[in-house]
């Protein structure tokens, strides 16, 4: 993530590396909230997203990338500023699709969100070489 | 929009405001590309949950006002810096769910992304005065 | 349960049934298999979405009814003949809205499938007196 | 569909076949309902699939075929006893994911449902031969 411009002006750092898990946090800030001053719901999906997507990497074969296929988000409280966290967990790796869900918490642990994701798994050479994602 | 220190912060600018329809857009920049070059599936998230979102305001009653309550995005092909447009309808505005959709879309007219969002509908006094978003 | 011709008809029954959680079963026969000789999508839908309803009315207060918002599931293995089950939880009980999600497992315990719904709650009277579901 | 067993038990049948789109109907009886006496989400649900998997199929190479990657299903309104139509439109065709997406009508033409889906898709040999689903 150290490489990501994206990240680090989404405000977004790497708290938790594990073999198919992975915990991300998020600083809210003021731009970061809607005009009801909760959590912007595309901010909520973007750390979803963001640690499904690590999990899913954690599982790869060497030479392999991915991209999201689909995401799904449920909005179960509304966030607040402060830190706000989200836990990604690989469920299924396969070779063509991967699988994974996350929970958004807050800082005191309450559930924002709940979300799943499906990863297309991208192989290096020899047979997709060059294959832009579909 | 013109209140909203987020969409100043993500870069999102209203294009046109229809009943029940609403484009926006956003200029692709370095800081929301993912590591592969192309547009992070959080931001396309974004631009669909907020053009959805204004999309279904445009039918609320007076004195309502919404949450997402759950956001599905579907990625079709990867976006790249440029100007990216997200437009949103609203399919169906009942008293206590709104149901949109929205086109993600890059400059040459080529769909990114296409989503669906829930809302649930809040209104002001007398009958929930006060109560947060479930 | 026994009330209902349909899960008679899909061959639907409950196996457990706890505060937030039921776990029903489905002997999965020549009908409900797709033309590849597998568990039809449809089927597993539908177990799917049966248990985390009867997941969420667990949590209902009196006179509270509720329909399904919105289901989302991914498949994962497929499915052959033989008891499939699905398990359902509630995992927010609003008084607007209900989110509940589901495992759905064959017999030796392989996850088939992952669901998640949400479910709009309808209120006996008075406010909402006759009102059909949005 | 004449081949299929599940067609038949279910009470399905094709009405229409485009590229692209394809039309089928459900005449809705007493045993597909729910408690509330409305349409039972999961049969919803089981002609959405049905109708994006036919339409996706009128796009697929020769010898390739498809499984039911995810599915996501949004009601709009109660269904009742009498005949139900999904329209399915393939709207994205790649070599490995397929995404649909469905209307679901009663007779007056209301819109019951709006659904989408991606299919896996899978390609017979040389290199996949015997690969079961992932």
């Amino acid at each position: 993530m150290a490489r990501s411009q994206f990240h680090r002006w989404a405000g977004i750092s790497l708290i938790r590396v594990e073999d198919g898990e992975v915990e991300i946090a998020l600083e809210a800030e003021e731009h970061h909230l809607n005009l009801l001053g909760t959590l912007h719901g595309g901010i909520v999906a973007t750390i979803a997203d963001t640690a499904m997507g690590l999990a899913v990497r954690t599982r790869h074969e060497p030479g392999a990338t991915h991209v999201t296929g689909s995401l799904q988000v449920t909005y179960l409280s509304p966030g607040r500023p402060g830190t706000v966290r989200a836990i990604g967990r690989a469920i299924n790796a396969g070779r063509q699709m991967g699988y994974a869900e996350a929970d958004v918490l807050d800082d005191s642990g309450r559930l924002l969100a709940r979300a799943s994701a499906t990863f297309i798994v991208l192989h290096a050479r020899p047979e997709r070489e060059g294959t832009p994602p579909p």
